[in-house]
């Protein structure tokens, strides 16, 4: 069983470790030497160039995904081809293209926040004057970790992205917190559903993840991940962020078709980890169990990582701190806000554990 | 941190996932192409070869092994190159000379079996006339899973052996059960061990390990380990394998200076792998908690494997019948009794946990 991966960063990097436990073997096309996921690069190219990425999977069983940005006509030239991709183009497309995304979601009945596209600063006034005068506005494509994302108040807050094209807007959720609900699909249509988490944005970008997410039972969250799942036909793991509104509602924010930082947890605190599953649904194998293994499971992301210094130069001082917290390093450059690591810290106690996971992950601050 | 493993077995191909995850370089030196831990391997040759592993060696931060069969030149040849060895080549020869091993167990006050070397028939008459007329012959150097060892109950049983220099002879011990204790140390003088388990063994091979071992408590083997540990001044990970006597006394038959087939339960069942701990060692790095993760953990091998097919062929039925049990193959070809894979089942009713490790490692029946 041989799966190539597009993309080399931390997502297929992390694919690893499980591949090599089940006995898969994983390819990875990686943009350059070096990459998080180089030690099983078998080929460096541009994802976006459809020789380049027909070369690469001549030989795989099944082509997926480190991100959502190879282009369509690259997805078709490998069906052409003959050779699995899972998720699919079409599936995908909604996964690119947020405008694509939110028609999908309101045909198949999912709860997304008031939305409409603009094509000029006359359409953004009257979508500011019907929803009290703020919006957020984002690039329907290309967005990710906080970019491509803006909060708008005047009509011609986003006159350079509509130089560029059509621009989403979207009412401005007064939401209680944000949730991520994660699934896994194989094309045989079987889904596993792991629990709903909280997670925790700052600057736009995955801080924190609590799972499950505290408080009474969210089975409305389960219920959207798995119409997604199906109604899009998606095939491997698709992340849900969600609005949970002031009001108890739930609303869908974005959608991810692979593995999620919003699931980097499951590898210490669910039997069957994201990047496992991945690689089962991908296969068509049958599905693990996606339950967690202990009551609480918390990941702090390591941003920017330490100054002048790698993850492991602190693993002395961290570790003797923090015996049982799973470290996680990407093995990538740091730069300033970049996702370079993470810790997890899982237990019965929610208080200790989020203190533990936070404490653990301070000591990699830049 | 860059880590040089010498050999390519599933051992050193199972310290992958931890060294992806804690992003340490690992690097392979493998017997041959297309090895166990081949991902990880940049050098293929002979590690009876001083040059050979002199040459791999050059530029990691410390050598550690995936078998016990490096030579003692060999080991010689790095420490004189100011390459770190862990463990060391003193450490070491109690793990490859079983002689040396009795004879050092016996010097820390360690329980073992009744013993005497033998260079004639002569000697082995003795031996057997003093022990009710059977013993067990073992081959000093080079014997593992079953092979050098030998049940005698005639003087002339290992005239075979004795043309080639001195053998071992050991009563035959009326054990109750097998058991193994695993720990690791770190060259500052930590110390780690893990819940003391059960193996089963058939024709010399161990078949099944249940952690923890049933039954009242073992502290007397967790002080074996470590005071065998400190003692030899071992560093990396130490398996120590006991008879339990009908009469409730623990008396060690083998070691092994590396991770250890008994330890392989540790990947799934605790909250650091014998695997990651044995990397943090080496590196002397603190040590993780080596706590079971619930309260019993079986781990059945899969020896031999299907016929005509690989592991991953049956993981269609065996997954879908088992969506809770990990799945372990180490990408070796199959040959009837060989070590290709494993199974691992946890939970709190070990009668659950055994029947379920059972039943799925019989997908893979050859």
């Amino acid at each position: 069983m041989i799966v190539g991966v597009i993309g080399g960063g931390q997502l297929a990097r992390m694919m690893i470790p499980p591949a090599v436990e089940l006995g898969i073997e994983l390819r990875v096309l990686a943009e350059n030497e070096g990459s998080s996921a180089g030690l099983a690069a078998t080929a460096v190219g541009d994802h976006r160039d459809a020789a380049t990425v027909l070369a690469f999977a001549a030989e795989v069983d099944v082509v997926t995904f480190d991100h959502e940005h190879v282009p369509q006509d690259v997805l078709a030239a490998l069906a052409a081809a003959g050779i699995p991709v899972r998720p699919g183009a079409d599936a995908l497309l909604a996964a690119q293209d947020k405008i694509v995304m939110r028609q999908r979601l309101e045909h198949l009945g999912i709860p997304v926040p008031s939305w409409a596209t603009a094509d000029d600063a006359d359409a953004v006034a009257g979508f500011l004057a019907a929803h009290g005068g703020s919006a957020i506005a984002k690039t329907p494509r290309g967005g990710y970790d906080g970019k491509g994302v803006r909060v708008v108040r005047d009509a011609h807050d986003v006159d350079d992205w509509l130089a560029g094209g059509t621009v989403l807007l979207e009412e401005l959720v007064p939401f209680r917190r944000e949730l991520a609900q994660l699934v896994a699909r194989r094309p045989s249509g079987e889904i596993a559903v792991w629990p709903v988490v909280e997670t925790v944005q700052r600057d736009g970008v995955c801080a924190e993840v609590t799972a499950p997410a505290p408080g009474p039972d969210l089975a409305a969250a389960r219920e959207i991940g798995e119409r997604i799942a199906a109604g899009l036909d998606v095939t491997g793991v698709l992340a849900v962020e969600l609005f949970e509104t002031a009001d108890g509602r739930l609303l869908v924010n974005e959608l991810a078709m692979r593995p999620h930082n919003s699931g980097h947890w499951t590898i210490d605190g669910a039997v069957t980890s994201q990047f496992e599953q991945h690689l089962r649904a991908v296969l068509d194998l049958p599905l693990g169990d996606p339950s967690a293994r202990e009551p609480w499971s918390v990941m702090v992301n390591i941003l920017g990582g330490p100054a002048g210094a790698t993850i492991p130069d602190r693993y002395p001082a961290a570790m003797a701190a923090h015996p049982a917290v799973r470290f996680h390093d990407y093995g990538k450059a740091s730069r300033p806000g970049r996702k370079v690591g993470h810790v997890t810290s899982t237990g019965s106690d929610l208080d200790a554990v989020l203190a533990e996971a936070r404490a653990a992950a301070r000591f990699f601050d830049a």
